[in-house]
């Protein structure tokens, strides 16, 4: 069947209760960490894989708007250059670190820091992934739990690009086209809880099997780790326009669109929640009615044959008909044994008119 | 029976995440677009069906107020024609081919754009459709996914109308009429859905069949999808009363009676919720009641014949009465078979009253 | 048994969708109209029945202030006139026809607007009825589905009541009283609804019946129909206080107290509302333990019996004994029969020790 | 069991709907009302019981402050010239004899007039009484619906007072302490009802029994009822600092004490609400998980020896061996009846084997 | 296994209802309050244990901040000698006694005064603690229940921290980092508890027991108690921020860090709530599905002997076979045995395709 999907659990990276604010731990299932750079105008685009922190400068002076992407958490090093390079909150990088942070917009300065997860589905297991996302005066800066992202259409958008709006605007615009990325790409992985769905309840009404319960059960937790993922983006979505004072009037109508998505987003998610919480209803009641269905056939033959047992074991008793002419006259009849069989049978008969008024039958 | 209703689905048009605001993609499933036009002042009325974009503009100089409707999303090229001409952002040309986007108004400019969905039963199956509405200085679009709306009594008013009040109203009682037209065409859908479900609460404590269980199922889903459509509407109808720019004051008794509507719509909605999430309990609770039925009479049945049965066996068993005088003696009393019947006896109406005590006959 | 309500369903009257607002249409099923009038100063009261329309004039002059109380909305010419003669907006009389209406206050100019449902037992039969109130400078029209309301306490207040406050007051105190008379009609039903749990309650524990399932199903049903009627009402009280210009400021302390009853009728409706729900589960619970109990009395006497009559079936076989000394030497001992009923006896006795310590004796 | 409570219900004493406003009817039940009064100052107190309305006027003459009770509702012209002596609205006299009125707070001109519900244990019974305090100018007031309250401790503490807070301060302290005293008497209330779900909880699991359910029911009820009685509270301790103008600043603190053991109360009652709800729920899966246990025990003695008593009974039947070697010729083996025996033996251990791996033995 | 947890009670130690507000009372459970004292400034730190309350003023000359701890709420004066000597509102001494009190923030004149609970794991047993916080212009004062709290990583931070922020800052920034390491301190709390589910999860399916089920009730009991400590907090925090004077504004993005991990948590909680719930629902799923397959065995192997056991007792019957050829004439065939066992076999081979055919087998 098709609907097994598996939760990849986020490694745990709290460090201990009680310890300074802005203390920065790393978790040893952390990736290491590497840097690329996207620096375009509206004419040209130059992308570099695996560079220096040092090197961003160059970068930054060279091109009007610079995309720095990091991906890996491992090196804490690193993380720190990033953040004394880009004057970056230590509680903000705190909270970079710590990859099961609640998705967030905070603005510091003139900087927009926004924390979003990503889900998708790799194979058939449930992927949720945390991003952070800086957006500053002149570079946005993203940073990721490993490779791998929703963002090449973005990319491919920028290399393509010449002339279009996202080449020729601020970082502002392309804030809002990864956002914009991150909460789209919700909707591909609903379909697919979609189509499980539908599959899942078909299927337990045809035959139902405990694998389904234990499916349904994990289908209901991945939808809420979904949830958890998506709730918090509305408060995100509205922040990045209303608090961020970079971001300027006329992205107020792509605001209002991402908008609209992040809330079909969370209708869906509400709607699948309602589904398959009554998927289990729906095991339980077709459950139910099976063994209502084992429970009459059991009854049925039980209450046939142990009355119609009893008679022939009557008939099984050695009393001594020599004895007495009390003792089992029937066994001595010439059509008793006629007689005993035609008892059985009126019996049978009357069980099986009753079981049809019944409506058991 | 009667209730059998199946939903519609409508196609899914989403395009890939990441893809840039305002990128228009169509549905292989949509339907070619055609374009139809009404125009009309106080004294006359003009209809011609299709129609190509660039006549709109002889229409809208030779008539006070034209209405233009468009069936089927399919033809891209007219759609962005369309749009050009009435001068829709991209953005509002996006969501109109998002054939699942939720309920919501905008205004731009001096244009208020509304998504609403139709929903009607189609013989039996449910059929929710969504429209677009625009609505303009001199003219009222809508945009339609196919042939087939609830929009001819709107029509035949216009029509048949000379010197009433919809021939020489401007384009915001229009829109109110086919807004109020969409939000009437639920009740006739609620009303057989009460239906429905008054006959299914009768049959499911008459004869509950696992069939019922899952039409109870399907109409959950069914009222759950027409919820969604309903409860947007009561922004929209605020929306277009207090942000619309180009709705008069004095539509707002009009608009009053629209929202009463809606509100009574969703109280029924959440009434018939209440009511579909019910069959499900009582049908349970009717399938508990029935097999404690069928295993009161199977205890019954077992719990009488049984030890009969043993009884009966027990002088059935083969010991020699010849070697000792205690080896079934009662084989060979002169009244032991009659012993044996008046101890089953005994045993039968000493039951018979234990359940009577029992209540359980 | 006293717990038998059946709902009287409101005929449905709504016009077809997409009908111009304001259409007036009357249900087939509707009772025809008959005006009485009631006109009374602080000295003196006139009573008169079945008036025309054009006769409410020469009462209105002559009174200081005249209640018209309309029964049955079968005669549209009548409504009409009277909609005509105090100056009603065509919405306002379009929602008076509509006896599905939700309850509501509204204002037009100088006229105050309120829909509520009186619900009283009809016998056995709840019974829900729309009554539109109408409140002007100078008059109080009341127009209610068919004959049988209770306003009769207030007619007796202003008959006797020479010298009174009811004859004094203007008509926001009648305005009062008769909305007052319709909240305070909700407190006897809801004492029988109280009784009827409580009876129920009681019931349940001691004989579940299918039948009780079903009425406790109709209950819950019922009190549903009743809070959609009372819940609005909270909303019209409030409003007659705040958005009617015509009520005065010394009318705020009673029309607190009446606010109070409502609040606290919908607090009843509550806690009734949860018990009808519990009831359910108080059913299921209840089948359940006699289940339990039944499934008991089964095991215990199949597990006894089935064993014994296993031994009995043992000693019943007709191996040959005089073939070998192999072949069943118990039935040929002396104390064989002794020997199998002690064995008998042991199992027996085994089994009793093992249910009580299972507890199931 | 300890659990036992049983609520003594408030008597019904409503006045037919529809009657004026301000009617005050009195409850054949209700007691006959006795008047106590205590008048105090900061050097000296005075306690009279069984006066007369008319000598209150006496008391407040001598004492800067006079706390006057009034025991029992049955008086109604005692009621009634309390009124008048106190200038109390009509409407809140009529609240007062309305012994199942919701608490709440109101204040008319230089009176705050505050109903509230004080609930205890009377033996195993959960006893509910209405209290109606007002506060004024020099003097405070209560009424109760019978003798004995939860006021004790407040007396005690003006008595031996001399000097201390309570005997120098105003009216407003006196109703403050007058209204903690009714709070915190849900504590000791609340704690019952702890160790009552505490002792359910434990029985519950050992040993499920009908009582149990009903007990449960109770329970439930029960803390509902008490839900009722508290919540408004909240409203009425905030309405005493907020809308009162005779409550003086100083109070601020005592107040927000007060209202801090409110909101600990509502806490403990949802908690208290939670766990009787799951209670019931507790029963059921302790009572399906017997179930289990019981057709267990019952299938495995079933399944065990159907089989075996079949193989007896196929050797018990009657074919005659000596006409053909076809006919059961094991009966005339040597070794027949060892062979049967191990037979039996192998399907036995067979199907302990089978149990085994299924986990059910 | 290892989820098994128990919750330390708190002691009740509520004073009777109705005693004087800002009346102190000891629980006798209660440990003896012993002082300590931590004295620091940027360059140096000083800590002693069991001083007297006189003592404190030395310390507080000597260093610009001190801190000072209570074990223990068992020594009444040595409490209200601190009351007197920290200035301590009676109302706020009394809470601090009273050891269920709600969490929460209150600010009394330079004083800021918070209650909290803090929660973890003292072995197998949920501990819940309440810790009392004063934040004055030059001391921070705690009072805890018992020696053991989550503050040892706080105070090795002064220890260790020369030059470091904590020896430099002013108490608000001391009361912060206390009211942080107790919000922190429920992560690892959670954590346990999520593994604990994530165990049950896997088990209940695997072979659910009794025992699981009132694992899984307690759990819900533990993670309700672990809500009411941790759900107040919210406000607790937003208070410190907004209503407390002496909180620099420089302490902002310190509490909002704060802010973000307390609503972590209680979405931590709320997700941990919901798991909690639904293992109930997971357990009774499971045992219905097991139930269901005690029923199929039990149901085939009795519906196909009971008819075969039939059929053997049949032809045990003792009719006289040489009184008539009527009399059980298969008995005297020649392969009339084998005919009764072809008979059983067909019977056998019937009922398994019937049970192949309904989906049993």
């Amino acid at each position: 069947m098709k609907f097994k999907f598996k939760r990849k659990m986020a490694y745990r990276s709290r460090h201990a209760p009680g310890t300074a604010p802005g203390t920065l731990s790393v978790s040893k299932d952390a990736k290491p960490s590497t840097i690329s750079i996207m620096g375009y105008g509206p004419d040209d685009v130059e992308e570099v894989d695996d560079i220096s922190v040092s090197d961003i400068a160059v970068y930054q002076k060279k091109w009007p708007l610079v995309w720095v992407n990091i991906n890996g958490l491992g090196s804490l090093d690193i993380l720190e250059e990033i953040g004394a390079h880009f004057d970056i909150h230590r509680l903000a990088l705190e909270d970079v670190l710590n990859v099961r942070h609640r998705p967030k917009i905070e603005s510091f300065k003139d900087t927009a820091f926004l924390i979003m997860r990503m889900a998708r589905m790799d194979g058939r297991e449930l992927d949720v992934e945390q991003v952070s996302l800086f957006v500053g005066k002149n570079f946005v800066l993203t940073i990721q739990e490993r490779a791998g992202d929703c963002f090449d259409p973005v990319r491919d958008r920028i290399r393509k690009g010449a002339g279009r709006r996202i080449r020729e605007a601020k970082p502002d615009y392309l804030g809002y086209a990864l956002m914009d990325a991150v909460i789209d790409g919700f909707f591909p992985l609903l379909e697919q809880y979609d189509q499980a769905l539908d599959e899942m309840e078909e299927v337990i009404f045809s035959s139902p099997s405990e694998d389904m319960l234990s499916h349904a059960h994990d289908l209901k937790k991945e939808i809420r780790l979904i949830r958890q993922a998506a709730w918090p983006l509305r408060e995100v979505v509205n922040g990045y326009a209303d608090e961020v004072d970079l971001v300027s009037d006329d992205m107020a109508p792509f605001i209002r669109d991402c908008y609209d998505h992040i809330v079909q987003i969370i209708d869906l998610l509400e709607s699948h929640r309602e589904r398959s919480a009554s998927l289990i209803d729906m095991y339980l009641s077709s459950l139910s009615h099976r063994m209502n269905e084992v429970m009459k056939v059991l009854t049925i033959i039980a209450t046939i044959f142990i009355p119609l047992g009893f008679i022939a074991g009557l008939y099984g008793m050695n009393f001594n008909p020599e004895i007495s002419r009390w003792n089992m006259p029937e066994t001595q009849w010439m059509y008793g044994y006629p007689f005993a069989i035609g008892l059985m049978v009126a019996c049978f008969v009357g069980f099986l008119l009753y079981f049809k008024r019944k409506d058991w039958l």
